[in-house]
């Protein structure tokens, strides 16, 4: 009989009681996490050690499902343990406490997966993992770098298990509520009434206003404590702004900015508590700090008596380079593996070793370089060094003066040995000394090497955990994905000795963590694969990813169907495991009535499990996904059906979940939803969601003649663009806010609108609608973006692009090139700017056009196109991005052939003239009496025979050039077009800008290179 | 090395989870006790099992103390334990638990002290106790009786332990700071600069109209959830209204009629909330009483097996009974005891059983009944029954009728047995049976009657206790001062079967509470005595009281000094041990600066100890305290020395509070805080404190002329008032409102006030006031209640009195008659009626006159005097009591006289005639001339010369009387008053009516016995 909950709790209070954790309580007010509890909060601040363990009853007043789902509910039961400074080998002492309340790792899939783990609130972050039993996340496990905006210094690590659902893995049930609070009591009895009651209040009957205003009570309590000098109750006060926020937040009455205001201030509030309490601490002289707590933790394997080198090996030998981590995000693996390929080589030739082939590989758990044949040493080495001038080394009978002793013994040598030669760039003869350098082993180059090697690897995210005490030297600055926690480093038999970030290199490795990851000796660097291959360890990235395919396709075709095997998602999972066993599951069929989307996200997104369907052939319509799912689980197949179950309840959760929010979505008509869009604020100024999709309403019909759409689409679109936002007050959406524009796809379809409004609908936030229904939908909702939040100030500056207005930008200009409409998009920022609730200056609307050019730029660079091809017509022509995509295109052709040097030169030479005579943009008429030489005269007739009209484009414009070029040169070369005679001089300037102004709106050539 | 704080949670969730309670956790909202956590105020309703255990940190702002006293915070740590229903030996369970963290029994001293639980803002109450472990209270121990106004059925068991004072007591340290949490943390490091924090907050900084603001936000949420029939949010809210309830009053912002509404509007909610549970319990079908728990629990000793009763004893037997209980409260055991002593021979008369002496006994774990030589039957008996008339029942000839035949059958005699007598009542002769009934043996009548005994012992509070499970027949109303555990029942060696209460008769009795209550046979009732005192228990109470007052007398000596022995606090610390044990300790010489009565309150209310002084003889003046006092242990003096340090520390804690009181109360004089009383309400309509005291200023101006104060006097005497309630806002008097006065005098003298001034303040809330200027402030304060209160509606009614006053009338009454000071009151309510801020009209202040003239007559009559007598003098006057009183006093002499049946129908006869002749009050002129009889001019004469004017009192009228006596009969017999001869008449009428009038305004003799 497995642990009931009040035993597990107990033994865990015991357990980290054993190991010198001070036990805590639960908060006295609602905390959404253990985190936000000051045994945590203030207590990992500062220099002192810290370690606690506590139960918390986390309130999240959004999570609450009336009690009707499984494993998610307004409260859910944390453990929290916090080891402050790093004790070393914190997974380790994890997997020991698992093992204490009964959940054997070799009996189940136990993995670490990346988590960066932020609480905005509070001004926090860190690194470090969900640690999932069988699919389930049953732990957080961190490793606070940062909160209330302080650094933390030493780093804590944060372990918080899901009682609840390790409780449900440990009992191998269904949901919660049956599980065992007492051996006589469920879970349920217990808690199940009050999760109703919690949810209803919290979704239902909570006073918005009084909320509100409850909220900025609080704010001012905090602040008047803050003001006294009172840490814990401005901590205390912050705490209960959180909750009430979070109140307001389940009614769903808090909108984008207005949430980011509430944020802003929480967090100033929680920088404030921490720094206070820094100071208080400080004042009271760190009373924590009084013992050094005398028994240094020992960490297993990696401290190995201090060896002398061996002597240099006479021939060629194998190295190994071992780091070893705590589970690497999937993507540092790749980071880490590419950077290492790229270095090694280069470090071994800075070095001057010889070597055979270097094979980099890795698993989340180890990053490997190997390189076959190293030699021994550093080659010998002849270097001349450049002493005195000969002069002044010796005198005329070639007698040693004092310079030529003094350079003769700084470098070693015998002073009959050093030669005089002419030294060409300091000219004269100069002293110069052969020195023969004696190449060092490779064991000692590498050994400083090393340590290098190591610090040279970066990431995006990287975290610091050494505790003052272990760290060596200078070493305060260490900083990895995650902790490293062994090193092997072998030339042969031989360990390369060095130190890294407190840990000492040796020839012990590590197995796979469902074996407890047992400390296994590598004999030799030649040893190494052989060894980890025995330990079921499949090194090579590549072979798992094959392996996994093979593995899920044969599952597949087990249930008849096909795995959709995304490449992303693949090549993460291939990450995440050292030895990749797939588990295939299935799920209820009634949750195939989900959406197809949701399906499919909760199963890649959350679960990192390949969904099944049964796409047989290619001609096929869209494949219908099979209630099967497959699983990759790190280890072999012992326990499998318990692995199996685990992660059929994990995914019959979460499918539970979102049938919860689909069918109270269900209840009303898409539709039915846009009025709460009142509720959602867009920006203060600009009013709520719902002001913003009449604004929509509005504009759509401005720019569905701008967009030339035609019957039936003007009808689709402008239903479309109603409906685009009414998705985002649904609760399927409001829970995953990824699947906005889906869900108002599928419900729409589910509410008997035309496919067209309900396919427009869904494509509105890809950055190209397929549809050109849904390029109107996408294009009115971002140009009313940009109008308004230009208006409101919000432009972005610098990193900051808190609406994405980016984004917004290149998703108006995108779909218009590609679905080549030619738009004005003059003509609709101002319409947009009309209908705003805020005055629209005109200077405000040029800058928004220029914000808009600026990304069409980047966009067109980024397909290919030269740059100064892009600023050319970019000058001319950017309002309409089509057709500035068509003239690019159009001019780097030009550009590109092989006669354009004759072809720029001459029309240049027509814009030089008239830029420098300042008259470029005067209209300047021409009168054929007035020509005085013969070419003139050509030039005008040419220009008459081949100009009907002003070119509509630069193949036009360029034609035309071409044909006026051999005119154009002959008119230059014997006409002095700046004669004393004005009328003449004009007359000539006149005829010139006629064939310059021919590129007008279409793209300014003296922007390109050449010009 | 005793446990560690988080080893003691640790151990007793250990032991209570051992014991099928489910270990459940704090409350994530702020409670001032874990009996606010719903795992008890809702769990503990209805008829389900539920059992129970879990830490509470509770928050209770005004308990903070800066971190500076030993062991009183804003936060101290309970744990709590529900049981329900009762396992039948909860003290017994719970002493094991605190044997399982290490607290032997035996070593210390562990007492059961009354307490009667009640929290009135969630309408709950129940009985129980306080546990003290030398002298500290460690635990409350209650049984529910009620929770938010529901009575609980079955009725649970709540323990809750104090873990800091039992840390202290563990650890035998001054205070809780130095406590280990871990072995390496104490607890003050943990916790003392929050609690500075907190501390500072709830007195300083807390906004108090922004809380008023709250606590209507959360009662509103709370109505909303009720309305939506939420549960448990409704309870989170009132939780919320209870701790923002408790940070106004901690800053002092409650006043006294305010805070009453605060309550009732909480008390509202929580029986509404308790309401709606058991609603809602009820509509789910109790799912928690599922299974019937199948282990009936077992109760040690008290199940014996059936016995047949022996037969009859044929000589006479000793009796003993004796009822173990659970500790009773001090008073019940008297109670109990006086009752026994009363019931129990007649109840013997009752059952016609012989019998020698009866003795009754008791501690406050047993009452003793023992009888000697119980007679082993009733006696036989002759019954005389009455049948049919005679006539009816035999024929002429003497043969018996059927009637005759039926009587004699149903009466089971023979028809020859039948007697015929007269029935003089009846009138006629009558058939009558000589029915002889044998006496039953006194083993059957006892274990009928035994039950009925039990049953009749009546207790000011009781309690229920009983399961539906164990509760045989129509014992659903069982009910006593606390749980029968054991009924011992013997006739000789013969157990006298019965069962009451659940509890079965036996002759198994327990030891003592340190002993570990060892079960002890008592082999017959003989033995039983003998039995306890060789159990170290001391059973009669006047043995137990002459031991205390010894050893207490003897420890005083030790140190030079004497023991104040109060009568009541004798009485008391008797009743609360069964084996008294005298420890001396000693306190901080410090503290000797405290207020005298401040430190006799402390050591007398709440410690129960006997203060010591260096009295010496009768003629020194006040005694000073020595730094010692003597506690009363129940047990031997095994670990005395334990004992006497946990008391210490205790003590040492108390004044610590009480010195953090005095300092911070004495950084400015008392005037400074009479501004203050603006802050407490007195009455809604008549405002403040303030306000009170200010009318005060003005009235006694008014009442120093009525009461003849002179010179110095009147000074004092106003500024006596003035300051007379500044006291109430100091932190002394709002710690320890008994305190009222005390505080007042000593800070008066502290702050430069004259003696007298000082003493007055002090003596204002003594019934009698000792000086003159004392008499002033009471009587000032006293008559602006009455008057002001009774214009507010707010006069007494039946039992509800809330002002007190009765207390206050008395209070005017008194200090007056032993004054002895001619006052009159009607003026005195007139002037005060002025000065009310409502009209005060003349039928309200004629009703405060009644309403005093009430109290007078009781005081009157209880000092002794006769009804009659009272009644008599009141007629004629109450407006002055002293006067009142003289009269009573008189008269009384006279009515005691011997020869007052002479006096009396002299003087009656002249009001008689008076009164039926309907001339009652009439003024009738009295002419010589008219007399026509001797008599009449006699009697005239002796008037005349008798009566120089109307007498001054009771004594002169009754003198005069005396003398006109012989005047007075001669009168009545030769005149005939009622003259045909209307002058005559009259005239003679009028000479009556002269002596009738002498008593005017003295007494009216009509209401006397024998008039």
């Amino acid at each position: 009989m497995p642990l009931n909950f009040q035993q597990v709790i107990l033994t865990l209070q015991q357990f980290w009681a054993e190991r010198g954790c001070l036990l805590w309580q639960p908060y006295y007010t609602q905390v959404g996490a253990g985190t936000m509890n000051p045994a945590t909060f203030l207590r990992v601040l500062g220099p002192e050690p810290w370690n606690v363990a506590y139960v918390e009853p986390s309130i999240r007043p959004d999570d609450g499902r009336y009690g009707e789902n499984p494993n998610r509910f307004q409260q859910h039961y944390q453990f929290q343990v916090i080891l402050k400074p790093d004790p070393g080998n914190p997974q380790e002492i994890y997997l020991d406490s698992l093992k204490a309340i009964g959940i054997d790792p070799r009996q189940h899939d136990i993995r670490f997966v990346e988590d960066n783990w932020e609480q905005p609130a509070i001004s926090a972050w860190g690194l470090g993992w969900e640690v999932w039993l069988d699919g389930q996340e049953i732990t957080q496990f961190t490793y606070f770098q940062q909160v209330g905006g302080v650094a933390l210094d030493p780093v804590a690590v944060e372990l918080t298990y899901g009682l609840e659902r390790i409780l449900i893995g440990l009992h191998n049930v269904k949901d919660a509520w049956s599980l065992p609070w007492t051996d006589s009591i469920t879970y349920g009895e217990v808690r199940r009434q009050e999760e109703f009651e919690h949810s209803k209040y919290y979704y239902e009957v909570g006073d918005v206003p009084a909320m509100r205003e409850v909220f900025e009570t609080f704010m001012h309590e905090a602040e008047a404590s803050l003001a006294n000098g009172l840490v814990v109750p401005a901590h205390d006060y912050l705490l209960k702004c959180n909750h009430t926020f979070n109140i307001l937040d389940a009614r769903g009455a808090v909108g984008v900015t207005e949430r980011q205001g509430y944020f802003r201030r929480m967090r100033e509030i929680a920088r404030r508590v921490g720094e206070a309490y820094l100071e208080q601490r400080k004042a009271l002289e760190y009373p924590l700090l009084k013992e050094e707590r005398g028994e240094e933790k020992e960490v297993k394997g990696e401290k190995i008596e201090a060896r002398t080198p061996h002597p240099s090996h006479l021939s060629t030998s194998p190295f190994l380079l071992e780091i070893g981590v705590e589970e690497l995000p999937s993507a540092d693996v790749d980071t880490a593996l590419s950077q290492l390929r790229e270095r090694v080589p280069s470090l071994l030739k800075e070095l001057s070793l010889e070597h055979g082939p270097v094979k980099i590989e890795g698993t989340p758990r180890r990053l490997v370089v190997s390189v076959a044949d190293l030699s021994p040493n550093q080659p010998d080495r002849e270097d001349l060094v450049k002493g005195p001038p000969a002069d002044k080394a010796f005198d005329k009978d070639g007698i040693a003066l004092p310079a030529a002793l003094g350079f003769a013994k700084k470098n070693n040598v015998n002073t009959r040995d050093l030669v005089i030669r002419e030294d060409a760039q300091a000219g004269g003869k100069y002293v110069f000394a052969i020195v023969k350098q004696k190449g060092r082993p490779t064991l000692e180059v590498l050994a400083e090497a090393l340590p290098r090697l190591v610090e040279s690897i970066k990431f995006e995210k990287s975290m610091r955990w050494l505790p003052a005490s272990r760290r060596a030297g200078n070493e305060s600055g260490v900083a990895f994905s995650r902790p490293i926690r062994w090193l092997v480093a072998l030339l042969g038999e031989t360990v390369i000795p060095f130190e890294y970030a407190g840990v000492v290199s040796g020839n012990v490795t590590r197995g796979l963590r469902p074996y407890d990851s047992p400390e296994i000796v590598v004999s030799s660097a030649d040893q190494y694969f052989e060894v980890i291959r025995e330990a079921g360890i499949v090194l090579d990235k590549e072979e798992r990813k094959a392996s996994i395919v093979e593995q899920v396709n044969q599952a597949a075709t087990l249930v008849g169907g096909q795995a959709i095997i995304d490449d992303g998602l693949l090549n993460e999972v291939t990450n995440l495991v050292e030895m990749p066993t797939a588990v295939m599951g299935g799920f209820d069929k009634e949750s195939l009535s989900l959406p197809r989307d949701v399906l499919i996200s909760v199963m890649k997104k959350h679960q990192r499990y390949f969904p099944i369907t049964n796409y047989q052939s290619s001609n096929s319509p869209t494949p219908q996904l099979l209630p099967y799912f497959i699983a990759i689980r790190n280890g072999d197949d012992i326990g499998i059906d318990l692995v199996r179950q685990g992660n059929e309840h994990v995914l019959g959760a979460r499918f539970a979940d979102a049938n919860f929010f689909v069918r109270e979505d269900l209840k009303q008509p898409l539709e039915a939803y846009r009025p709460g869009l009142s509720k959602l604020i867009f920006q203060t100024r600009l009013g709520s969601m719902l002001d913003k999709s009449e604004r929509m309403d509005k504009l759509v019909n401005h720019l569905i003649p701008i967009l030339g759409l035609e019957n039936d689409e003007t009808i689709f679109a402008r239903r479309a663009v109603h409906l685009a936002k009414a998705d985002l007050v649904t609760q399927m959406v409001m829970e995953m806010t990824s699947l906005q524009g889906i869900i108002g796809r599928e419900y729409a379809l589910r509410s008997g609108e035309q496919k067209d409004v309900a396919e427009a609908i869904g494509e509105q936030y890809q950055p190209v609608p397929k549809s050109k229904v849904g390029v109107a939908v996408a294009l009115t909702d971002r140009i009313d973006s940009l109008a308004g939040l230009f208006a409101a100030g919000l432009a972005p500056t610098g990193a900051k692009d808190p609406f994405a207005l980016r984004r917004a930008a290149i998703g108006v200009v995108q779909p218009l090139i590609e679905h080549d409409i030619s738009f004005d998009l003059r003509e609709a920022v101002k319409k947009s700017a009309k209908i705003q609730p805020i005055e629209v200056k005109e200077d405000v609307q040029n800058q928004v056009l220029d914000f808009i050019t600026g990304r069409l730029r980047v966009v067109l660079n980024e397909a290919g196109y030269r740059y100064d091809v892009v600023d050319a017509v970019l000058v001319e022509q950017s309002d309409n991005p089509a057709r500035a995509a068509e003239a690019v295109k159009q001019l780097q052709a030009w550009v590109e052939r092989e006669d354009w040097d004759t072809i720029l030169p001459g029309y240049a030479r027509c814009v030089r003239i008239i830029r420098s005579a300042s008259v470029d943009g005067k209209t300047l008429k021409v009168s054929t009496k007035k020509f005085v030489e013969e070419e003139e005269k050509k030039l005008y007739d040419a220009l008459q025979k081949n100009v009907k009209s002003q070119p509509g484009n630069v193949d036009d414009f360029l034609n035309i050039v071409v044909k006026l070029i051999p005119s154009i040169n002959a008119f230059f070369d014997k006409v002095l077009v700046m004669a004393d005679d004005q009328a003449v001089r004009e007359n000539r300037l006149g005829l010139v800008s006629q064939i310059a102004g021919l590129a007008r709106g279409l793209a300014d050539l003296s922007k390109l290179e050449g010009f």
